[in-house]
């Protein structure tokens, strides 16, 4: 396997730091399988009934030492009504995504975590509990790690492979567990609009990336969300630009799915719209991220990030 | 009574944990009455002057210790313009609302509170004053559910049967004290887009569901307020989802409309294009929450769900 | 001067309470001069420059201490931008504005005051800092009154007859300092779309009501700022509302303007493109909140809030 | 060179203070080269990868003591796809930005800097790193500026004559330490929508003025951000009122682009669209911000604000 540090200026290209990437750039036949022009890959969280006893989710917090009973309700909201809608949606448009799935919401909703995968859908990893992962002890993290993955195989008949650590966060010790542990990718990087790769120790793990901005957690928080049909402008503006740059490079387009923030009518409304839109263009693909990354495994033009400084 | 634990995943569901609510499926005649595809639910937040002396509404905080002149009349509002203008636009489009009333803000606006129910509105329980109940013990709460409803009663000649809580939080008592007292539904669970139970001791309560997406206290706050035109379009695209799915199962549209807030011109103008937009509809119907209830008691085909877990 | 304590339920209005208004309702010719059915009043804030030393403008705190070069610059802008293009803006519509005018911006920029009321827009008072009225001694507040009105007589040539205090906020002794001190109405209350009167120890002032929707300074704040477009499709909705209330009462809509904010071209391009579309429709007046209170004195159908409570 | 303090208040000006820029307007040749009505400056912000090892980005702060390692791939975003991205907007529309350049993120990125110049960008100051300039003493700036120009002129071949300071903010010696050191304009005045000069001693520095509404780093803050087609509009409605009005006088509007932020798909297209729609009018003008200094210092009729008072 190959490293390029890749950095993409567009034509022209006259100067020596660009030619690997300027000649990948004849290369396009290599992209993407079935000579797809983008990737556009779906991330449906799992994790909504896991959540902390005193997550005061969208309502502003109450009095300490009296239990909640509202924000639990909304969450429920995730599992009653998010994920059976999003899956009729997937349906609806034949496309398969990739469910980061919170073991503790897999025990605790066990059917529909089956109805996940028996649809074709991928069963990723999503840490056992909502607990952050970059204070555990390595000890920690590897407990969370195995017993949320043989939860998820023992209820859905589906052994993750790709990771996703809460809000996005890593220990200096999370690559090296995982990759121990045989997970293949990760996503949590924001760097690139394609995959590439994290040095872990002498080897690599996969990126396959996730996104900030195609977010539901991040453009449907509380009094300030905004509208479905603003998310899908901003959705069909971006697919607009990376669609065009896909006859030039790799590019993927990455969008999230919150049980219960995209799960709501209006937002699955504007995931329908978007998907429809997409799909009127040619040569677009939607995949799996394990599917990415094994794809991406087999390439030696994947671009390598720096190794993370985790020294002060 | 029975209770169905339902879990909707459309077609095709061939595990044996979805029989209940498949064979629910094909019983389409049953969902609402007058075969309503749809069924609309606004609540309407009698409220406002019965509201803390501290209360900033949207402005900043004062100094402690000085009486603050401009937020009470911003509440004001609600009783001079919001609910004389929202009454005006239900009559308008004929449809019956459920009137949230707190006990004091009936007091105070006695005249206004009796024209509510004169219009043929339901006059619903929502405290006696804007205290938090979750925090309350069991004889204040009882002491304010009689209080609040034995006002509500002599001024406008009904008494409830429905209840909202501050901010929808509950005691562990709540429930309990409300089925004591003869109310049958509450509206403080966000779970599912149609009518439930939650279990209360060996009995249970209806749950005429209330919304946190389609409320104006959330879309419409402060300096983040949306404008009435996306608030308009977020209710017209949640209603063509829900609409579509009310051909295969019992689906409700919850709306929230508080005094001050909704019943702005702007505001009111979003809620008269919605309706009107959903009256182009067939088989669409606005309903009072009482009704609702009282119709969903006499079905075996609600879902009921888990019981609150108060512990720690 | 005959009070009435104003409620508006619309048609039908069988029940006693209402008569009044009831009658009222009958007698539209007498809303408001030349048979307006509609009047807007625009609020002018001149007050940038005047701003105290450590307001941070829309800018995050810096470290205590330490100068600020930004914020006044970008106060400055309202002074050196906002005004001259509104006043352009106001003569292009051929309509006068209430300017409410802090006494030491009025002493920071003498030119440009004088010129606001050249072009015929109403001086009003808006204190002599940016300090909070509230918490003001009588002294301090009679003091502060005298010297403001005197500033902006003798810079302008015209003594304010009305009052806006700092975010609205009164002391228990601010009306009747105004009182006696001759002015004749203040804005600071948000409770009608329509003139009404505050009581004031026997007597009363009027109110020309302000507004927090159609409000710059809400809408347009920091990183949350809504669009100039938005803001005007806010304003087209409110107008479409209140005018065709305005054939059955006495209906007004508030809008603000504050230098450095509705003063950026985006935004005047808003108020521009809202003052065409209201100039479209008949019977649409554009007045001076001065010349609004002395109509107003001259009716007995003007509604009269309760008293104010100073009390804890 | 010769001040003058320009009030602008368009016609009818009859009184005298106004006279000088009256006479302006009947000088409309001199406003801008190739009698340009209306001048576009671009900002390009590079200096991702150099902030603040603490900084969070656009994420909720964590637990003090541990790296984090998602900001920064957030941040490394800039460098890998926007900048590049946008360098190649700029190429599409063959216009020339002014790209303001942290020291320390040229370091560490210095073939993407240098293809910055290559493509004929103006290479601008911006701090060595990120640390606010206001609270440095003399000799920290002074060695803070000269080592980023060292930086910048070793790596791109061009010495920056222009600053930019964090979040704006300068110290009681920020201008007169660049004007020391050969600079000729700095961006950090909020107050016109035009080039002028802000006062350092007995001489002055030209402001080339930044923007805080066209501001992506205002503009698309997280949860909050608004959407690039929502951003386009706001650009689009401040170009036709700075168009119309760049008959009569200098009008210059600026624009901001920092690597993270605008660089990303759905924006840039915004930016496209901008600038596709500014080119469809005649005589608009895309210049430099060095261009424009340069410009600026050999006219006479630029305004000057007052000196900045540091006192208390």
């Amino acid at each position: 396997m190959k490293f390029l540090k890749t950095v993409w200026l567009g034509l022209p290209l006259a100067i020596a730091a660009f030619s690997a990437s300027a000649t990948e750039l004849n290369n396009k036949d290599t992209f993407w399988p079935d000579d797809a022009q983008l990737v556009i890959s779906i991330s449906m969280q799992f994790e909504a009934t896991a959540q902390d006893k005193q997550d005061p989710g969208p309502f502003p917090a109450q009095e300490a030492g009296f239990p909640d009973t509202i924000a639990p309700s909304w969450y429920q909201y995730g599992m009653n009504e998010g994920i059976p809608r999003l899956l009729n949606l997937w349906d609806k448009h034949n496309i398969k995504v990739t469910s980061h799935m919170v073991g503790r919401a897999v025990e605790l909703n066990p059917e529909l975590a089956k109805e996940v995968v028996r649809r074709g859908h991928e069963a990723s990893g999503h840490g056992q509990t909502w607990t952050p992962q970059y204070s555990m002890t390595p000890e920690e993290e590897r407990a969370s790690y195995i017993k949320s993955a043989d939860i998820i195989e023992k209820v859905t008949g589906q052994r993750p492979v790709g990771f996703n650590a809460f809000w996005m966060r890593h220990s200096p010790n999370t690559l090296a567990i995982l990759k121990e542990l045989g997970f293949i990718y990760h996503i949590d990087d924001l760097s690139r609009d394609e995959p590439s790769y994290t040095p872990v120790g002498d080897s690599s793990i996969v990126v396959v990336p996730y996104t900030f901005r195609n977010n539901d957690i991040v453009r449907y928080t509380g009094s300030t969300a905004m509208t479905g049909k603003a998310y899908l402008q901003e959705l069909k503006d971006e697919f607009d630009v990376l669609y065009k740059e896909g006859t030039k490079r790799r590019r993927m387009m990455s969008i999230s799915a919150h049980d219960r923030l995209a799960g709501s009518p209006a937002r699955v409304k504007a995931l329908d719209d978007f998907i429809a839109y997409a799909k009127q263009h040619k040569a677009v693909k939607f995949m799996r991220k394990d599917d990415i990354a094994k794809w991406v495994l087999k390439k030696n033009n994947v671009p390598i990030n720096a190794p993370r400084n985790f020294n002060n």
